[in-house]
């Protein structure tokens, strides 16, 4: 069985060994961790971006960043395809692991959970869990984690600080941007997941969402950046069969659909508990191909006017 | 001269070194060949399918998966460009070798049949044949071959068994879908050549084609596979001089077109000789731009209404 | 500090090391210099366009080509983002060394103009040079270089001969084609380091443009390349503020709007002080991102009917 955290490691080689190409910053802890800033103090990069993504996902992905368009306008897209979906995306990029060290907290996602077998169901789920010795985690936190955070990660991990490699990108930057256009296949997923469907029977899936704008505070970013896969991302799965919970993944058959991220959240008082917990995970639009009947069905549908309308275009 | 079968080399390491991050399976058989399952008994991945195709055509080609559309709907799309075509498609990935070895068939493409100069017309037109002591097949078969047939194909080949690889695909999987699809610039130098043009006047080709579906049966796959490249592949040639056969490559020239493909075998009781034979090589569209006289020519158009009924849209 | 020089080395090993499969030649001349022959006898490629693309801009993008459409025709489009804008677009890109050398003259761009600082006054806004012992340049000329053009340019970037890689590309050739439209980013920047704009503010850049087809002569080669990115470029820019100078940068500010670039010089008498002398580095739209206020701006709109009379697609 392959180790999510050794497959992801060449692309972790890839950001350090060009650190200065593309616009991150690499240090070594006095514990021996190493944290890469991949947009804290730095200003990342696209490439940075879809390296973050594919760490994230363990190294089995593939990405290319396009130019594409959302109404009349030019937009960076980022498109990926996922190997071993159920692994790749919920044993590794989901932001399964709310981390909490002192007086830093951050959404921990990357292959390092599955050392530290964080959700325990999820990894029950997959049958899985890694035993390498090192581990990368990635936070989408506005700071860096200090030696006693990275201290904690390693020993929730089992291995040694100074096997383990942490990535930082606030959600407001152009990594975090990227990383999360990066997720709509790992939401897609998700969602799955949370509604019973056995995600190991998914055996191939694509996706592609607009990258977001770099907005002013972390709350517009949150925003903007969910939007991209709720009103224009689109994923592609093959199944081994069909199942109704297909047709309930697009963002549409939400009871919050329609507008902008940022508002749903404002207009519920910013009370989580009166907004749809999924309308996070929810794609724009699925297509499923049934690879036991060979069927194929397409759910939901782009809606430009609403990302152009998140996006703030003047 | 290059070798085709050491400029694949490359990507067949890859397809090794990674095979479960890729999804693929490699066995060493008794007698040393190396046999390369993409898709027979495994998943295969999207990737698996990128790098199918980039040893189908010697390392001459780059390719990039995207997320596109076909009508309303999400498709996952292959791009490629291709350097030296008429020796990237005709001598190598052109499925020119009809292979048959004990009770074992299947249609072989790839860089060992320079070694193997199947068929011979072929190489004498390409004045090219290779001299390469490893060799590289791909078949497109629903099992794998024994050591009965590898040792046949080495024996072809002029090379030992132990130099040998062999890469495995159905039709009906997602490897087989990608790589039908990555076909869709050598179907059209198949078609000119058959009609007696001289391929070696085209400097550069590139092209793009939907990913089908993975179907229920073979021949449903090979039905919807086709289809992809006859009513949505895009191709574009820069050619040494303009020729009046470019304007007879598009599928709409031919009298079967209009239908899935596996409508018009069934229309016709399965006589192939009742069919177009050329309809499998057409394209939907090429564009060509003699660089002699700085011209650019356009023939042929996309037809989403034929696709998505091939596709099965429901 | 990076070196541009450095940086851009393992895109110029590839082309070397794949010479065969990518079309292009390299010779050893007599001093030691290395010079590689993209277009002028060699017929080069797709990949090798994107390579020179890469090398241009110092290793600090990547690329990708697709297959794309203007209006109802197939094209391929180049695609690239850009990590450390101002330094990789006018610190190596910029064609702004007027190289003339006994009887030879070329456009000459990539990382070696950051040791000869041509023009100074880019390297002093920009406080940067390099001080590698290699030195990479790309020379737009429909002839090779000699030994004394090479001797100039390694003595003018103060290193041996020995250590100089020069890359070579007719207007007039596929490769051509590939770079200048791999411009388009770089062209955008230059519009507004002429304009006064401090470009160190561009944070991150991405950018699409189609590849022209190749035609009869250098003039018309030189409009219709040039067409590619005025009329169907698009750039997307983030910057650290807003700047009215924004809004000035799409082609369709220009005078000159309008016709082909070729029938624009035409109609001057080919007197360029009565050319627009911008309308070259004019983009057919831009989006600008400010990373300050979040707010993201829109200007141009697309052009397929200039752009496929520019292409004269019969």
């Amino acid at each position: 069985m392959l180790s999510v955290n050794r497959t992801a490691m060449p692309a972790v080689r890839e950001l350090i060994d060009r650190r200065d190409e593309l616009g991150v910053a690499v240090a070594e802890q006095e514990n021996g961790a190493t944290c890469i800033d991949c947009g804290v103090h730095v200003a990342g990069s696209y490439r940075a971006g879809a390296l973050f993504v594919e760490i994230c996902l363990a190294g089995l992905a593939t990405t290319a960043i396009t130019m594409g368009r959302v109404g009349g306008v030019p937009v960076p897209f980022l498109h990926l395809t996922v190997s071993r979906p159920a692994l790749a995306c919920l044993g590794s990029q989901k932001a399964g692991w709310v981390l909490k060290a002192g007086g830093y907290s951050a959404m921990a996602s990357g292959p390092a959970r599955a050392l530290s077998l964080k959700p325990k169901n999820t990894y029950k789920m997959l049958g899985y869990r890694d035993t390498s010795e090192i581990g990368i985690l990635a936070l989408e936190a506005d700071t860096l984690p200090g030696e006693e955070v990275t201290g904690f990660i390693a020993e929730k991990c089992g291995i040694e600080p100074e096997n383990l490699y942490v990535l930082v990108a606030p959600t407001r930057s152009l990594v975090g941007s990227v990383q999360i256009s990066g997720r709509v296949v790992t939401a897609t997923l998700h969602k799955l997941e949370e509604k019973g469907y056995d995600v190991l029977r998914i055996s191939h899936a694509a996706g592609r969402s607009p990258i977001a704008p770099v907005k002013r505070t972390g709350i517009e970013a949150m925003g903007t950046t969910n939007d991209c896969n709720i009103y224009y991302g689109s994923v592609s799965l093959v199944a081994e069969g069909y199942d109704p919970v297909f047709a309930t993944l697009p963002s549409q058959t939400s009871p919050d659909y329609g507008r902008p991220f940022a508002r749903v959240l404002k207009d519920a008082g910013y009370d989580f508990l009166k907004v749809d917990s999924l309308l996070a995970f929810s794609p724009a639009e699925v297509t499923v191909n049934d690879s036991e009947s060979g069927e194929v069905h397409h759910f939901g549908s782009l809606n430009a006017d609403v990302l152009l309308e998140s996006f703030g275009f003047l």
